[in-house]
Protein backbone atom coordinates (compact mmCIF):
# COMPACT_ATOMS: atom_id res chain seq x y z
CA UNK A 1 0.00 0.00 0.00
CA UNK A 2 1.56 3.17 -1.14
CA UNK A 3 0.02 5.93 1.29
CA UNK A 4 0.63 9.30 -0.44
CA UNK A 5 1.65 12.25 2.04
CA UNK A 6 -1.37 14.49 2.32
CA UNK A 7 0.12 17.75 0.94
CA UNK A 8 -1.90 21.17 0.48
CA UNK A 9 -1.75 20.53 -2.76
CA UNK A 10 -1.12 17.28 -4.75
CA UNK A 11 0.08 16.91 -8.06
CA UNK A 12 -2.77 15.25 -10.56
CA UNK A 13 -1.79 14.54 -14.37
CA UNK A 14 -4.95 14.22 -16.36
CA UNK A 15 -4.44 12.38 -19.97
CA UNK A 16 -7.49 10.55 -22.30
CA UNK A 17 -7.72 9.05 -25.19
CA UNK A 18 -10.43 11.80 -26.80
CA UNK A 19 -7.93 13.88 -27.82
CA UNK A 20 -7.83 17.29 -26.09
CA UNK A 21 -10.76 18.79 -27.46
CA UNK A 22 -13.32 15.90 -25.63
CA UNK A 23 -16.32 17.15 -23.39
CA UNK A 24 -15.28 14.29 -21.23
CA UNK A 25 -11.77 15.59 -20.36
CA UNK A 26 -12.71 18.95 -20.15
CA UNK A 27 -15.40 17.47 -17.29
CA UNK A 28 -12.40 15.77 -15.34
CA UNK A 29 -10.46 18.76 -15.66
CA UNK A 30 -13.63 20.93 -14.22
CA UNK A 31 -14.03 18.12 -11.51
CA UNK A 32 -10.31 17.94 -10.11
CA UNK A 33 -9.08 21.58 -10.47
CA UNK A 34 -10.37 22.04 -7.04
CA UNK A 35 -8.25 18.91 -5.64
CA UNK A 36 -4.70 19.79 -6.62
CA UNK A 37 -2.39 21.25 -9.04
CA UNK A 38 -3.49 20.17 -12.32
CA UNK A 39 -1.18 18.99 -15.66
CA UNK A 40 -2.72 18.09 -18.83
CA UNK A 41 -1.29 16.49 -21.66
CA UNK A 42 -3.43 14.88 -24.11
CA UNK A 43 -3.13 14.06 -27.81
CA UNK A 44 -4.22 16.84 -30.83
CA UNK A 45 -5.91 13.51 -32.19
CA UNK A 46 -8.07 11.07 -31.39
CA UNK A 47 -6.27 7.56 -29.96
CA UNK A 48 -9.56 5.66 -29.45
CA UNK A 49 -8.55 1.94 -29.89
CA UNK A 50 -4.83 2.71 -29.72
CA UNK A 51 -4.46 -0.16 -26.48
CA UNK A 52 -0.78 0.18 -25.17
CA UNK A 53 0.90 1.65 -28.11
CA UNK A 54 3.84 4.14 -27.87
CA UNK A 55 5.37 6.13 -30.74
CA UNK A 56 9.17 5.18 -31.19
CA UNK A 57 9.25 5.46 -35.79
CA UNK A 58 8.19 9.23 -35.61
CA UNK A 59 9.27 11.86 -32.58
CA UNK A 60 7.33 13.59 -29.99
CA UNK A 61 6.32 16.89 -30.53
CA UNK A 62 4.34 18.87 -27.34
CA UNK A 63 3.47 22.10 -26.65
CA UNK A 64 2.01 24.13 -23.68
CA UNK A 65 -1.57 25.40 -24.24
CA UNK A 66 -2.49 27.11 -20.97
CA UNK A 67 -0.26 28.39 -17.85
CA UNK A 68 -2.40 29.61 -15.43
CA UNK A 69 -1.99 29.51 -11.68
CA UNK A 70 -2.14 25.68 -10.42
CA UNK A 71 -3.21 24.58 -13.99
CA UNK A 72 -0.94 23.99 -17.25
CA UNK A 73 -1.70 21.73 -20.39
CA UNK A 74 -0.14 20.61 -22.91
CA UNK A 75 -1.31 18.95 -26.21
CA UNK A 76 1.08 16.71 -27.93
CA UNK A 77 1.23 13.94 -31.24
CA UNK A 78 1.44 10.76 -29.28
CA UNK A 79 -0.73 7.89 -28.05
CA UNK A 80 -2.22 8.48 -24.19
CA UNK A 81 0.74 6.09 -23.00
CA UNK A 82 3.28 9.02 -24.68
CA UNK A 83 1.14 11.06 -22.84
CA UNK A 84 1.52 9.86 -19.40
CA UNK A 85 5.34 9.31 -19.97
CA UNK A 86 6.01 13.11 -21.54
CA UNK A 87 3.59 14.42 -18.57
CA UNK A 88 6.21 12.51 -15.95
CA UNK A 89 9.65 12.85 -17.92
CA UNK A 90 9.20 16.07 -19.61
CA UNK A 91 7.03 18.40 -17.93
CA UNK A 92 6.95 17.46 -14.17
CA UNK A 93 10.43 15.62 -13.71
CA UNK A 94 8.78 14.13 -11.29
CA UNK A 95 5.87 11.20 -10.23
CA UNK A 96 2.49 13.18 -9.72
CA UNK A 97 0.27 12.53 -6.71
CA UNK A 98 -2.47 10.68 -9.05
CA UNK A 99 -2.73 9.87 -12.68
CA UNK A 100 -6.44 10.51 -14.07
CA UNK A 101 -7.82 9.24 -17.48
CA UNK A 102 -10.53 9.89 -19.28
CA UNK A 103 -13.66 10.86 -18.94
CA UNK A 104 -13.69 7.96 -21.92
CA UNK A 105 -16.49 8.17 -23.90
CA UNK A 106 -17.89 4.90 -24.82
CA UNK A 107 -17.29 1.58 -21.97
CA UNK A 108 -14.66 0.58 -20.87
CA UNK A 109 -15.36 -2.47 -18.99
CA UNK A 110 -15.25 -5.92 -19.58
CA UNK A 111 -12.55 -7.07 -22.57
CA UNK A 112 -12.60 -2.91 -23.86
CA UNK A 113 -9.65 -2.42 -21.34
CA UNK A 114 -7.09 -4.38 -23.12
CA UNK A 115 -8.20 -2.35 -25.96
CA UNK A 116 -8.23 1.44 -24.61
CA UNK A 117 -6.04 4.07 -24.63
CA UNK A 118 -7.92 5.37 -21.71
CA UNK A 119 -6.64 2.55 -19.38
CA UNK A 120 -3.15 1.98 -21.20
CA UNK A 121 -2.58 5.73 -19.78
CA UNK A 122 -3.65 4.45 -16.45
CA UNK A 123 -1.65 0.85 -16.70
CA UNK A 124 1.54 2.95 -17.80
CA UNK A 125 0.86 5.10 -14.45
CA UNK A 126 0.36 2.32 -12.52
CA UNK A 127 3.69 0.63 -13.51
CA UNK A 128 5.31 3.86 -12.89
CA UNK A 129 3.93 3.44 -9.23
CA UNK A 130 1.48 6.31 -9.61
CA UNK A 131 -2.01 5.73 -8.14
CA UNK A 132 -4.04 5.82 -11.54
CA UNK A 133 -8.17 6.08 -11.99
CA UNK A 134 -9.27 5.74 -15.51
CA UNK A 135 -12.73 6.95 -16.10
CA UNK A 136 -15.20 5.91 -18.74
CA UNK A 137 -19.08 6.71 -19.34
CA UNK A 138 -21.31 4.44 -20.97
CA UNK A 139 -21.75 7.24 -23.88
CA UNK A 140 -20.15 7.25 -27.20
CA UNK A 141 -22.13 10.90 -28.18
CA UNK A 142 -19.56 13.32 -28.50
CA UNK A 143 -22.01 15.69 -26.32
CA UNK A 144 -22.24 13.19 -23.87
CA UNK A 145 -23.83 14.18 -20.46
CA UNK A 146 -21.50 13.82 -17.88
CA UNK A 147 -23.25 15.87 -15.16
CA UNK A 148 -24.87 12.86 -13.33
CA UNK A 149 -21.36 11.65 -12.38
CA UNK A 150 -20.20 14.25 -11.04
CA UNK A 151 -20.09 13.00 -7.58
CA UNK A 152 -18.46 9.55 -8.35
CA UNK A 153 -15.58 11.08 -10.05
CA UNK A 154 -14.71 13.31 -7.50
CA UNK A 155 -15.30 10.73 -4.58
CA UNK A 156 -13.14 8.26 -6.07
CA UNK A 157 -10.45 10.36 -6.65
CA UNK A 158 -10.67 11.96 -3.35
CA UNK A 159 -10.41 8.45 -1.36
CA UNK A 160 -7.26 7.35 -3.98
CA UNK A 161 -5.98 10.29 -3.05
CA UNK A 162 -6.43 9.76 0.50
CA UNK A 163 -5.84 6.23 1.17
CA UNK A 164 -2.95 5.02 -2.31
CA UNK A 165 -3.99 2.11 -3.86
CA UNK A 166 -2.17 -1.28 -3.58
CA UNK A 167 1.28 -2.33 -4.95
CA UNK A 168 0.86 -2.94 -8.77
CA UNK A 169 -3.29 -1.91 -9.00
CA UNK A 170 -5.18 0.85 -10.57
CA UNK A 171 -8.67 1.46 -10.99
CA UNK A 172 -10.85 0.96 -14.09
CA UNK A 173 -14.06 2.93 -13.18
CA UNK A 174 -17.53 2.83 -15.57
CA UNK A 175 -20.37 5.37 -15.35
CA UNK A 176 -23.81 4.75 -16.55
CA UNK A 177 -25.17 7.06 -18.87
CA UNK A 178 -27.52 10.08 -18.35
CA UNK A 179 -31.29 8.25 -18.26
CA UNK A 180 -34.28 9.01 -16.08
CA UNK A 181 -33.15 6.13 -13.30
CA UNK A 182 -30.89 7.58 -10.94
CA UNK A 183 -27.43 5.93 -10.01
CA UNK A 184 -27.86 3.14 -7.23
CA UNK A 185 -24.50 3.59 -6.11
CA UNK A 186 -20.90 1.68 -6.64
CA UNK A 187 -20.01 -1.66 -6.86
CA UNK A 188 -16.78 -2.80 -6.93
CA UNK A 189 -15.98 -6.14 -9.14
CA UNK A 190 -14.29 -8.25 -11.82
CA UNK A 191 -13.86 -7.74 -15.34
CA UNK A 192 -16.56 -9.21 -17.00
CA UNK A 193 -15.43 -12.09 -19.31
CA UNK A 194 -16.79 -10.64 -23.00
CA UNK A 195 -15.48 -10.15 -26.12
CA UNK A 196 -16.32 -8.11 -29.14
CA UNK A 197 -17.45 -10.39 -32.61
CA UNK A 198 -15.61 -8.23 -35.24
CA UNK A 199 -18.15 -7.76 -38.61
CA UNK A 200 -15.81 -6.43 -41.47
CA UNK A 201 -17.72 -4.33 -43.48
CA UNK A 202 -15.94 -4.66 -47.08
CA UNK A 203 -16.22 -2.21 -49.71
CA UNK A 204 -15.06 -1.25 -53.28
CA UNK A 205 -12.94 2.11 -53.66
CA UNK A 206 -14.06 4.50 -56.91
CA UNK A 207 -10.73 2.75 -58.00
CA UNK A 208 -12.20 -0.70 -57.71
CA UNK A 209 -9.62 -1.26 -54.67
CA UNK A 210 -11.27 -3.34 -51.88
CA UNK A 211 -11.04 -1.93 -48.09
CA UNK A 212 -12.16 -3.26 -44.96
CA UNK A 213 -13.90 -0.99 -41.92
CA UNK A 214 -13.60 -2.69 -38.58
CA UNK A 215 -17.30 -3.00 -36.82
CA UNK A 216 -17.80 -5.97 -34.16
CA UNK A 217 -20.72 -6.31 -31.74
CA UNK A 218 -20.05 -6.74 -28.01
CA UNK A 219 -21.13 -10.04 -26.44
CA UNK A 220 -21.19 -11.00 -22.83
CA UNK A 221 -21.43 -14.48 -22.15
CA UNK A 222 -20.70 -13.88 -18.67
CA UNK A 223 -23.87 -13.64 -16.43
CA UNK A 224 -22.26 -14.21 -13.38
CA UNK A 225 -23.60 -10.90 -10.86
CA UNK A 226 -20.25 -10.04 -9.61
CA UNK A 227 -19.01 -8.51 -12.45
CA UNK A 228 -18.71 -5.17 -14.31
CA UNK A 229 -21.22 -5.83 -16.88
CA UNK A 230 -24.00 -6.82 -14.42
CA UNK A 231 -22.96 -4.02 -12.09
CA UNK A 232 -23.59 -1.14 -15.22
CA UNK A 233 -26.63 -3.53 -16.44
CA UNK A 234 -28.24 -2.69 -13.23
CA UNK A 235 -27.61 1.42 -13.13
CA UNK A 236 -24.39 0.75 -10.71
CA UNK A 237 -20.86 2.48 -11.10
CA UNK A 238 -18.80 -0.27 -11.86
CA UNK A 239 -14.98 0.10 -10.39
CA UNK A 240 -12.33 -3.11 -11.20
CA UNK A 241 -9.07 -3.31 -9.79
CA UNK A 242 -6.68 -3.93 -12.42
CA UNK A 243 -2.99 -4.93 -12.39
CA UNK A 244 -0.33 -5.46 -14.94
CA UNK A 245 0.92 -8.90 -13.93
CA UNK A 246 -0.89 -11.12 -16.75
CA UNK A 247 0.37 -14.49 -15.91
CA UNK A 248 -2.40 -16.93 -15.93
CA UNK A 249 -1.14 -18.79 -12.43
CA UNK A 250 -4.00 -20.73 -12.48
CA UNK A 251 -2.35 -22.45 -15.69
CA UNK A 252 1.16 -22.97 -14.40
CA UNK A 253 0.67 -25.96 -13.11
CA UNK A 254 -1.13 -27.53 -15.79
CA UNK A 255 1.78 -26.16 -18.56
CA UNK A 256 4.40 -27.49 -16.20
CA UNK A 257 3.39 -31.07 -16.12
CA UNK A 258 4.11 -30.94 -20.44
CA UNK A 259 7.46 -31.36 -19.81
CA UNK A 260 8.31 -29.14 -22.92
CA UNK B 1 -9.30 -26.94 -21.79
CA UNK B 2 -10.32 -26.80 -25.97
CA UNK B 3 -8.77 -30.03 -27.23
CA UNK B 4 -8.31 -29.51 -30.95
CA UNK B 5 -9.45 -32.06 -32.56
CA UNK B 6 -6.44 -34.03 -34.24
CA UNK B 7 -6.81 -33.67 -38.13
CA UNK B 8 -4.94 -34.55 -40.47
CA UNK B 9 -4.02 -30.88 -41.76
CA UNK B 10 -4.70 -28.42 -39.12
CA UNK B 11 -4.77 -24.51 -39.94
CA UNK B 12 -2.34 -22.21 -38.36
CA UNK B 13 -2.74 -18.73 -38.81
CA UNK B 14 0.80 -16.90 -38.58
CA UNK B 15 1.43 -13.33 -38.15
CA UNK B 16 3.81 -10.85 -36.47
CA UNK B 17 4.73 -7.20 -35.32
CA UNK B 18 7.85 -6.45 -37.44
CA UNK B 19 6.38 -6.71 -40.87
CA UNK B 20 6.02 -9.38 -43.71
CA UNK B 21 9.34 -8.86 -44.42
CA UNK B 22 11.19 -9.77 -41.23
CA UNK B 23 13.72 -13.01 -40.94
CA UNK B 24 12.36 -13.79 -37.76
CA UNK B 25 8.58 -14.24 -39.57
CA UNK B 26 10.06 -16.01 -42.48
CA UNK B 27 11.66 -18.35 -39.82
CA UNK B 28 8.42 -19.30 -38.12
CA UNK B 29 6.66 -19.51 -41.51
CA UNK B 30 9.67 -22.29 -42.10
CA UNK B 31 9.14 -24.01 -38.85
CA UNK B 32 5.49 -23.82 -39.23
CA UNK B 33 4.65 -25.20 -43.08
CA UNK B 34 5.19 -29.32 -42.46
CA UNK B 35 2.54 -28.82 -39.23
CA UNK B 36 -0.49 -27.39 -41.19
CA UNK B 37 -2.29 -25.80 -43.36
CA UNK B 38 -0.33 -22.12 -43.24
CA UNK B 39 -2.08 -18.80 -43.56
CA UNK B 40 -0.04 -15.77 -42.95
CA UNK B 41 -1.30 -12.06 -42.48
CA UNK B 42 1.65 -9.78 -41.72
CA UNK B 43 1.55 -5.86 -42.01
CA UNK B 44 3.74 -3.92 -44.70
CA UNK B 45 4.77 -1.74 -41.67
CA UNK B 46 6.82 -2.58 -38.46
CA UNK B 47 3.88 -2.28 -35.85
CA UNK B 48 6.60 -2.63 -32.64
CA UNK B 49 5.10 -0.71 -29.66
CA UNK B 50 1.64 -1.14 -31.42
CA UNK B 51 0.10 -2.78 -28.34
CA UNK B 52 -3.20 -3.83 -28.50
CA UNK B 53 -4.34 -1.25 -30.87
CA UNK B 54 -6.80 -1.58 -33.75
CA UNK B 55 -7.61 0.60 -36.72
CA UNK B 56 -11.01 2.34 -36.92
CA UNK B 57 -10.22 5.67 -38.47
CA UNK B 58 -8.35 4.13 -41.77
CA UNK B 59 -10.47 1.63 -44.00
CA UNK B 60 -7.82 -1.75 -43.86
CA UNK B 61 -6.52 -2.80 -47.25
CA UNK B 62 -5.18 -6.64 -47.72
CA UNK B 63 -4.25 -8.13 -50.80
CA UNK B 64 -2.58 -12.22 -51.69
CA UNK B 65 0.98 -12.34 -51.91
CA UNK B 66 1.37 -16.22 -52.23
CA UNK B 67 -1.31 -18.59 -53.18
CA UNK B 68 0.76 -22.23 -52.78
CA UNK B 69 -0.75 -25.49 -51.66
CA UNK B 70 -1.30 -25.45 -48.10
CA UNK B 71 0.09 -21.89 -48.05
CA UNK B 72 -1.92 -18.54 -48.43
CA UNK B 73 0.03 -15.10 -47.59
CA UNK B 74 -1.60 -11.40 -47.42
CA UNK B 75 0.14 -8.40 -46.11
CA UNK B 76 -1.72 -5.59 -45.06
CA UNK B 77 -1.86 -2.09 -43.16
CA UNK B 78 -3.10 -3.41 -40.46
CA UNK B 79 -1.98 -3.44 -36.59
CA UNK B 80 -1.28 -6.96 -35.35
CA UNK B 81 -4.20 -7.02 -34.04
CA UNK B 82 -5.96 -6.36 -36.77
CA UNK B 83 -3.96 -9.17 -39.09
CA UNK B 84 -5.89 -11.86 -36.41
CA UNK B 85 -9.44 -10.00 -37.31
CA UNK B 86 -8.43 -9.98 -41.02
CA UNK B 87 -7.35 -13.56 -40.94
CA UNK B 88 -9.81 -15.13 -39.29
CA UNK B 89 -13.02 -13.07 -40.65
CA UNK B 90 -12.23 -12.22 -43.66
CA UNK B 91 -9.59 -15.19 -45.71
CA UNK B 92 -10.51 -18.06 -43.05
CA UNK B 93 -13.92 -17.28 -42.08
CA UNK B 94 -13.58 -19.57 -39.22
CA UNK B 95 -11.01 -20.09 -36.49
CA UNK B 96 -7.17 -21.36 -37.14
CA UNK B 97 -6.56 -24.45 -35.27
CA UNK B 98 -3.67 -22.33 -34.39
CA UNK B 99 -2.24 -18.89 -33.86
CA UNK B 100 1.49 -18.38 -33.85
CA UNK B 101 2.93 -15.15 -34.08
CA UNK B 102 6.63 -13.60 -34.02
CA UNK B 103 9.36 -14.14 -33.64
CA UNK B 104 9.64 -11.58 -32.86
CA UNK B 105 13.03 -9.38 -32.97
CA UNK B 106 13.46 -8.73 -29.50
CA UNK B 107 12.31 -9.54 -25.80
CA UNK B 108 8.79 -9.66 -24.80
CA UNK B 109 9.68 -11.04 -21.37
CA UNK B 110 8.33 -9.36 -18.04
CA UNK B 111 6.18 -6.04 -18.83
CA UNK B 112 7.35 -6.04 -22.51
CA UNK B 113 3.86 -8.29 -22.62
CA UNK B 114 1.97 -5.00 -22.19
CA UNK B 115 3.35 -2.64 -25.38
CA UNK B 116 3.93 -6.02 -27.66
CA UNK B 117 2.60 -6.02 -30.64
CA UNK B 118 3.29 -9.74 -31.19
CA UNK B 119 2.09 -10.58 -28.12
CA UNK B 120 -1.03 -8.52 -28.56
CA UNK B 121 -2.12 -11.00 -31.74
CA UNK B 122 -1.81 -13.75 -29.60
CA UNK B 123 -4.28 -11.69 -26.80
CA UNK B 124 -6.73 -11.52 -29.53
CA UNK B 125 -6.68 -15.00 -30.54
CA UNK B 126 -7.15 -15.90 -27.21
CA UNK B 127 -9.96 -13.60 -26.48
CA UNK B 128 -11.69 -15.28 -29.67
CA UNK B 129 -10.84 -18.98 -27.82
CA UNK B 130 -8.01 -20.01 -30.52
CA UNK B 131 -5.09 -21.86 -29.14
CA UNK B 132 -2.55 -19.16 -29.59
CA UNK B 133 1.74 -18.60 -28.99
CA UNK B 134 3.99 -15.81 -29.42
CA UNK B 135 7.27 -16.30 -29.09
CA UNK B 136 10.33 -13.73 -29.53
CA UNK B 137 14.42 -14.10 -29.57
CA UNK B 138 15.94 -11.95 -27.18
CA UNK B 139 17.94 -10.53 -30.02
CA UNK B 140 16.55 -7.18 -31.63
CA UNK B 141 19.09 -7.27 -34.70
CA UNK B 142 17.75 -7.51 -38.02
CA UNK B 143 19.75 -9.81 -39.07
CA UNK B 144 19.33 -12.31 -35.97
CA UNK B 145 20.08 -15.81 -35.68
CA UNK B 146 17.46 -17.81 -34.86
CA UNK B 147 18.41 -21.62 -35.97
CA UNK B 148 19.50 -22.18 -32.28
CA UNK B 149 15.78 -21.98 -31.32
CA UNK B 150 14.17 -24.56 -34.24
CA UNK B 151 13.57 -27.22 -32.05
CA UNK B 152 11.84 -25.40 -28.73
CA UNK B 153 9.57 -23.28 -31.42
CA UNK B 154 8.17 -26.39 -33.25
CA UNK B 155 7.91 -28.64 -29.74
CA UNK B 156 5.69 -25.84 -28.40
CA UNK B 157 3.39 -25.45 -31.68
CA UNK B 158 3.17 -29.23 -31.86
CA UNK B 159 2.32 -29.46 -27.88
CA UNK B 160 -1.06 -26.61 -28.23
CA UNK B 161 -1.35 -28.09 -31.25
CA UNK B 162 -2.29 -32.16 -29.91
CA UNK B 163 -3.27 -30.95 -26.41
CA UNK B 164 -5.10 -27.38 -26.73
CA UNK B 165 -4.47 -24.81 -23.89
CA UNK B 166 -6.60 -23.80 -20.38
CA UNK B 167 -9.91 -21.96 -21.75
CA UNK B 168 -8.62 -18.14 -21.48
CA UNK B 169 -4.93 -18.87 -21.63
CA UNK B 170 -2.08 -18.18 -24.47
CA UNK B 171 1.60 -18.98 -24.39
CA UNK B 172 4.34 -16.00 -24.11
CA UNK B 173 7.42 -18.16 -25.27
CA UNK B 174 10.93 -16.11 -25.22
CA UNK B 175 14.34 -17.69 -26.39
CA UNK B 176 17.49 -16.84 -25.65
CA UNK B 177 19.60 -15.27 -28.39
CA UNK B 178 22.12 -17.30 -30.01
CA UNK B 179 25.86 -17.31 -27.99
CA UNK B 180 28.10 -19.81 -27.25
CA UNK B 181 26.33 -21.50 -24.29
CA UNK B 182 23.63 -24.24 -25.19
CA UNK B 183 20.05 -23.24 -24.17
CA UNK B 184 19.53 -25.39 -20.92
CA UNK B 185 15.99 -26.30 -21.27
CA UNK B 186 12.76 -24.80 -21.03
CA UNK B 187 10.90 -23.23 -17.91
CA UNK B 188 7.00 -21.98 -17.14
CA UNK B 189 7.23 -19.48 -15.28
CA UNK B 190 5.32 -16.28 -13.98
CA UNK B 191 6.18 -12.26 -15.30
CA UNK B 192 8.53 -10.94 -13.79
CA UNK B 193 7.95 -7.52 -12.26
CA UNK B 194 9.80 -5.25 -14.17
CA UNK B 195 9.60 -1.83 -16.05
CA UNK B 196 10.79 0.58 -18.39
CA UNK B 197 12.41 3.88 -16.98
CA UNK B 198 12.23 6.33 -19.75
CA UNK B 199 14.38 8.64 -21.29
CA UNK B 200 13.48 11.37 -23.97
CA UNK B 201 15.84 12.34 -25.81
CA UNK B 202 14.78 15.99 -26.64
CA UNK B 203 16.59 17.47 -29.85
CA UNK B 204 15.65 20.81 -31.88
CA UNK B 205 14.80 20.65 -35.88
CA UNK B 206 16.80 22.83 -38.15
CA UNK B 207 13.62 25.46 -37.77
CA UNK B 208 14.01 25.49 -33.98
CA UNK B 209 11.07 23.29 -33.21
CA UNK B 210 12.15 21.15 -30.07
CA UNK B 211 11.00 17.39 -30.33
CA UNK B 212 11.26 14.30 -28.64
CA UNK B 213 12.68 10.34 -29.22
CA UNK B 214 11.29 8.34 -26.66
CA UNK B 215 14.25 5.91 -25.70
CA UNK B 216 14.34 4.09 -21.95
CA UNK B 217 16.19 1.48 -20.18
CA UNK B 218 14.55 -1.58 -18.55
CA UNK B 219 14.95 -2.12 -15.03
CA UNK B 220 14.24 -5.40 -13.13
CA UNK B 221 13.84 -5.47 -9.69
CA UNK B 222 12.09 -8.95 -9.05
CA UNK B 223 14.93 -11.07 -8.27
CA UNK B 224 12.96 -14.10 -7.59
CA UNK B 225 13.88 -17.14 -9.30
CA UNK B 226 10.37 -18.23 -10.53
CA UNK B 227 10.41 -15.44 -13.15
CA UNK B 228 11.25 -14.78 -17.39
CA UNK B 229 13.73 -12.83 -16.58
CA UNK B 230 15.37 -15.45 -14.31
CA UNK B 231 14.93 -18.12 -16.91
CA UNK B 232 16.16 -16.00 -19.55
CA UNK B 233 19.54 -15.14 -18.01
CA UNK B 234 20.12 -18.75 -16.85
CA UNK B 235 20.07 -19.25 -20.77
CA UNK B 236 16.64 -21.04 -20.61
CA UNK B 237 13.33 -20.54 -22.75
CA UNK B 238 10.70 -18.98 -21.31
CA UNK B 239 7.21 -19.90 -21.49
CA UNK B 240 4.88 -17.75 -19.43
CA UNK B 241 0.78 -18.89 -19.68
CA UNK B 242 -0.97 -15.73 -19.77
CA UNK B 243 -4.66 -14.26 -19.45
CA UNK B 244 -6.99 -11.51 -20.53
CA UNK B 245 -8.44 -10.81 -17.41
CA UNK B 246 -6.64 -7.89 -15.65
CA UNK B 247 -8.96 -8.25 -12.52
CA UNK B 248 -6.47 -7.59 -9.47
CA UNK B 249 -8.64 -10.20 -7.44
CA UNK B 250 -6.49 -9.60 -4.00
CA UNK B 251 -7.52 -6.27 -4.32
CA UNK B 252 -11.17 -6.95 -4.39
CA UNK B 253 -11.72 -6.90 -0.58
CA UNK B 254 -9.40 -3.63 0.06
CA UNK B 255 -11.49 -1.83 -2.41
CA UNK B 256 -14.67 -3.01 -1.24
CA UNK B 257 -13.93 -2.28 2.49
CA UNK B 258 -13.68 1.60 1.22
CA UNK B 259 -17.25 1.76 1.17
CA UNK B 260 -17.63 3.94 -2.26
Amino acid sequence: MTKNKLRKKPTILITNDDSYSASGLRKLIKLMRPLGHIVVVASDQVMSGMGHAITIKTPLRMKQVADEPDYEEYVCNGTPVDCVKLGTQVVLHAKPDLLVSGINHGSNASINVIYSGTMAAVLEACIDGIPAVGYSLLDYNLDADFDHVDDFVVKIAQKVLAEGLPEGVCLNVNLPAMSDNKIKGVKVCRQSHARWVEEFDSRQDPRGGKYHWLTGKFENDDLAEDTDQHALENNYVSVVPVHFDMTAYKALVEIESWNL
